[in-house]
């Protein structure tokens, strides 16, 4: 990165007239942002908003402020004149490349999409969220089921079309949702699984994935993947999507376990929930791990799972017929001491997500043994001390592509930590599948070899463990993307024990209690009981048949404080 | 209670330089409040507190000023002069029988004790907190283990001992530790449990004893209880009991599976707890459920349990070599819907407990389906809505005695809650064992009738549900308890599903989602997709070989927000 520490020149353009949705538009960021001497790039349609966000960004230029909303704004900043106008003129070039679906038809709208589409096809919208209710309805109207990946749609629309579509026997998968899956098709963000019994409805994208190839790794399928979006489970919209899978999925003859996955759930529709899972036959596994009562689910003869990996091994379990064990494979402890030897005290733990869930059931499991993980999934992400920090929540995406998009954003902090010699852990996921970044593994381990060489070079040991969300199937190959991991050092595993193994090695060192060889002399029925005090208690022991030395005790001098105290003074 | 409404007597004596402890007391004031024309009492030993606390009970009389912390303090309020005077004479006929143990011998001190103590003995120390520690030092310098029911210790004299304790191979069990079982003979509150191959390790003595009431349900039995006293799994104290106890099971021969129990662990103490259960060759259960966290526990290789039944479910099925399946007998989601029928919307549930984490429990289930569940565990009891009230905490057990050795306390707030007409349900425990009130179930089935009558009679229907912790070999027999309290209506179930039946039954009515009886239509791979907006995930749909009609979005009038909100008033 020598280049951020020479003279800079900023240079922009403004290209009228031309639209492209925001994921076209990142990914040329991100192709501008890697060629040589470029240190940032910013490409936005020029909303006022946007060109707010490239002022925020020092990527103003002068003539940004005649670009309308129906123009593309360039700005790239670099080492050279010459640098920076050879990536302006990459990213013209990228922008009149004509992209779009390889092979289907392209509409001017969904009116004339309608006309050509089969009764038997499902809609996908990913427009601007305060454009996505509209055109779902018109899709949902044609009875189709409609995926709203979109984000920012307004509550009341989602509330009103979710009814609409209940009503008309189809279904709102959304908005916010990142991942659904029918009969094997993976929309949004979705891994390659073979079909099987396993049907999943999930509130949270990346928490759907983690079972879904928790399922695949032990041999298994899925069947569905319902997407709910983010919000369904709150009592605003009370799981109309969730109780519309979970009837569908009890009535689908390919499926043969549910799991229901959320990060929380409002109490009147946990109730609702208790009642419908109660009267379902197929089994059904409940990870709803932010909400720490969730496992009353259990009381109404459903399956609380307490992390996104053992949902998926439970659900495989109840498949073919194995009663739930022990997920094995423990955090092996031995290590965790050899780490944190080479750590030594005081260091912090850096995590830093691209699946929100992955970053939740992180930071839960951080917290349980360390004091102080600040996080921006419920507060400011501190500037010291421990943190787990979620990068693909909006206020890191915006005018950004989304982590699992682009990792530079993990990439970049992976770097930065290097530097910091209080950091000692660094804490990451990798989610792959369709709709992800292309090869992400190879750009992560860079990073994590410049931190580590960084760190070394000050004498510093820097634990780096990832977990990795993914199968072999993927368009990625996960066993070739954590080899591209190891190789740089990396320790591999699943996500809760990931981050109960990262916090471990950072824990302060607990003082050793030292377990005694002895066996304990005491741990035997003993052989009397000198009672000192209340003669219930003794009488109690008595009908048991042990033998009593009661001691008739009264308080020394009649209980008076005062004269108590002048008794001790004299002892 | 005709005798509240009348005119009022009170009366009060004092008899000088008499000691008893507090429990005799208690239960001298007990017998005395049950005689007729009586209603309400105090025998107390006189120190300047106790006599506030009369004149806080509306117990002060003339008199009362001149007693001294060596005198015992006799008040009486009832219904004639007569009634009054008899129960004062009766009271001091009580104090003047002798009682105490009933075949050991009587010592005047530990020390005396002590010289007459065989080696295996073992300490019970019931004095009042500020005298225990050193009572127990003196027990505990002499090598035997020490059990210190008593509440109130200094929490640094606690630490100290419990390192003499380590030292010197013995084990302090305390403060505040309501329950222990050392190779079958109970200490303190302890139900007559079979022996068996399950220990337990305790920081709650009623979690404890519902561990083993439901080992022994199971047709198992348990090795040792080792009570740690309340404190222990703080991080002040840092688990020094804890540690002591499980290294001892762990070289038990006779224990095949350890329980570890406790409300809520510090964070330090739940590393530390992860370092040594990942080392242990006994199987561990951990039921640590005051901490949402503490599933992180499986993570190295123990099983977490999700209720106190629940972790004795699964010790029996690990001793047994079973691995651990489903609980079973799931909450009757059909009796819930016809219970909400009757008793109407708005009602609220009332929760009376006498054991501390039998409260805590019931208030984490009834939290998760009902909004605002108020309690004195984490807060103030509030007068309206729900609650759920532990009435064995310091603050209900000042002047009066323990609810799980007289349910008067929780006798009188049943009878209240039937002139209560927005009370739906009430749930209580009832804690069986030695040390126990020897026949609780007829009282407060007596008290459940008069309060089902009350609302009865005035058109309302009531939910009595409650749990019971015994076995049958207990000196109160559960099943005779279990008899008492179906015979007057009470529905009896395991403490955790009769919270959530409790909570279902008064919770509001959820808005029927009406699950279709249509098979869903969209659940299926569809036959194309209709893509609105990023081409990125058209192309990540044709790339699995999908149909995409991709439509070519672009946002209304080029996105401009107001000429957007103009053309939108135009539609």
């Amino acid at each position: 990165m020598a280049a951020a520490e020479g003279p800079m020149v900023l240079r922009g353009r403004v290209h009228p007239g031309e639209y492209h949705d925001s994921v076209r538009l990142m990914r040329v960021a991100a192709s501008v942002r890697a060629l040589d001497g470029v240190e940032e790039v910013g490409v936005l349609m020029g909303s006022p908003a946007n060109r707010e966000l490239f002022v925020e960004a020092g990527l103003g230029f002068d003539g940004i402020d005649g670009a309308t909303p129906d123009d593309v704004v360039v700005a790239v900043r670099g080492s050279s004149e010459s640098a920076v106008e050879a990536a302006l003129d990459a990213a013209e070039e990228l922008l009149r490349t004509p992209q779009g679906s390889r092979r289907g038809i392209v509409y001017p709208t969904v009116e004339s999409a309608l006309r050509d589409a089969p009764g038997g096809a499902v809609g996908l919208i990913t427009v601007p969220g305060e454009h996505a209710a509209a055109e779902a309805r018109k899709l949902l109207e044609a009875g189709h089921p409609v995926m709203v990946f979109s984000d920012n749609v307004d509550v009341a629309d989602e509330v009103v079309l979710k009814q609409l579509a209940h009503e008309r026997g189809t279904v709102l998968l959304g908005s916010d949702c990142g991942t659904v899956m029918l009969g094997g098709l993976g929309l949004g963000f979705a891994n390659q699984v073979p079909t099987g019994p396993v049907g999943v409805v999930a509130a949270s994208g990346t928490g759907a994935q983690v079972v879904a190839t928790t399922v695949a790794a032990l041999g298994s399928g899925v069947s569905h993947m319902v997407g709910l979006g983010g919000r369904d489970l709150d009592d605003e919209v009370a799981g109309i999507s969730l109780f519309d899978g979970l009837a569908a999925l009890e009535k689908d003859p390919t499926t043969e376990v549910v799991v229901v996955v959320g990060k929380q759930i409002g109490r009147r529709t946990l109730g609702r929930l208790l009642e419908v899972v109660g009267s379902m036959r197929t089994p059904v596994v409940t990870c709803l791990f932010g909400q720490g009562n969730a496992w009353v689910s259990r009381l109404v003869g459903a399956w609380p799972a307490s992390s996104l990996a053992e949902a998926g091994q439970v659900a495989v379990r109840l498949a073919t017929g194995d009663l739930p064990g022990h997920s094995g494979d423990p955090v092996d402890l031995v290590a965790v001491g050899e780490r944190r030897r080479e750590l030594g005290p005081g260091r912090v733990l850096r995590g830093v997500f691209a699946g929100g869930t992955l970053a939740q059931e992180a930071l839960q499991v951080a917290r349980a043994v360390l004091d102080e993980v600040s996080s921006n999934l419920d507060g400011a992400v501190g500037t010291a001390g421990h943190s787990i920090v979620d990068l693909g929540s909006d206020e890191f995406t915006k005018g950004r592509p989304h982590p699992m998009l682009d990792p530079e954003a993990q990439a970049e902090r992976i770097r930065g930590f290097g530097a910091d010699a209080t950091v000692g852990a660094i804490l990451l996921d990798l989610v792959l599948g369709h709709g992800a970044h292309e090869d992400p593994g190879p750009l992560l381990a860079a990073s994590v070899a410049a931190a580590r060489e960084r760190a070394a070079a000050e004498g510093r040991e820097l634990l780096v463990v990832a977990s990795v969300c993914g199968t072999d199937l993927d368009p990625q190959d996960a066993g070739r993307q954590r080899e591209a991991l190891r190789s740089a050092g990396v320790v591999v595993m699943e996500s809760a024990r990931a981050a109960l193994f990262a916090a471990l090695c950072v824990a302060d060192e607990t003082e050793q209690a030292a377990a005694d060889a002895r066996a304990a002399t005491w741990l035997r029925r003993p052989e009397a009981v000198v009672s000192v005090g209340s003669t219930w208690f003794s009488d109690a022991v008595e009908a048991q048949g042990a033998d009593v030395l009661h001691v008739d005790w009264r308080p020394p001098a009649g209980g008076d404080p005062e004269l108590m105290d002048i008794l001790d003074r004299l002892d």
